[in-house]
């Protein structure tokens, strides 16, 4: 998954905002669902939400930069999975976070569903 | 409506990053409804559309200025409103737009309610 | 130039955030310049800005959705370009606008330079 | 610090975006120093950049809910500090975060400037 900066993703003091790293994982996360022609959602009320995430912002990107995120599954339970995502810059580590993610249904923590299992087993 | 520039809202140019002037004046529509203790939706698939905007970016804003979204109703018509919103930085014209909405009911132009007739009317 | 829609260019309505077309524009003309291992800035103090846009919204776009954006050179004056974007979901136009851009240098309206010209041409 | 849930804040779930909690805390600390007629940075190359962000998220926000931020103090050192942040809708804590900054100049870590000292005890 590699992600190109564009302005909208800087600010002024010339380099990617801080979350803006967080919203990238958030797409290569998804796009590992559109790439299987699915939907990271099964409808109303149910799908994925995040609980915790556990960030380092090691180094700084900026316009222009080509990105690439990587993720790894650490832990698949129940109803939550447990990722490392990291984003390069080539050699360089610019970011990397822990996030859980909860599976909700009728907004409740509920099991993940097979299909759902299987493409987070493939990371 | 007053409103705070941020860090997010910025680019490496150092100032606020063009399309973020257009969520402002989102930002200012909605607080009208907000303020009468109303939603700007009435629930699933009713709601303003945006149709058109003509925008002249006239100035610029940066960190910590705060701005304030002028609001004037052009046209009121069955099923759209045309309206005139003005960005100001104390007596600097930033930025204005004149932009169309369209009321969607099933996912088709539909008769404004008349609730929402009378707060464009008080605009 | 093909955009993924994500989370976070969606909103609550459904669909994407109605200035996040406006981004997405932004990323095309970029990408021109990224394209040919230049920047659209030459530095401090000098690059484009966006002086007006003129868009309409044809038709919506939604998570996971594949868009591309077409850019043609309408006008190309000493310091200012009139550039026509759409952007298309298939064979089905979403957004269309109009924008001018000025070249700034010193922050006053200045020639284009060359380099910037021959890009603009190459549309 | 209060913050108004807007359409472009929320996604397709219906609910405030993961990655805008993040940002509603950058909001609350630029916003002390501009409440000071400060601003967090000391010009260019100067000022203060997040190392890590630690976060739990609690519950739900959505379109129209006023949300409060609140920041605490935690450890500050010669050159970093630690804050506390968390995001109240009314009596329900929607979000927290430990979050370490750390203060460059010259882009290297650096002593935190008294005038911001005293900033940060103020909290």
């Amino acid at each position: 998954m590699k992600i190109r900066v564009y302005y909208e993703d800087t600010d002024l003091g010339g380099i990617v905002y801080h979350a803006n790293y967080i919203k990238y994982c958030e797409r290569a996360r998804s796009e590992v669902f559109f790439a299987q022609g699915m939907s990271p959602t099964l409808g109303e009320g149910s799908g994925f939400v995040v609980r915790t995430i556990d960030a380092n912002f090691v180094a700084t990107a900026t316009l222009g930069d080509i990105l690439e995120v990587k993720t790894v599954l650490l832990t698949l339970k129940n109803s939550s999975i447990l990722l490392l995502q990291e984003i390069w810059k080539e050699e360089t580590k610019v970011f990397s976070m822990k996030i859980t993610l909860v599976y909700l249904h009728a907004k409740k923590p509920s099991r993940i569903p097979q299909v759902f299992k299987e493409i987070f087993t493939s990371f």
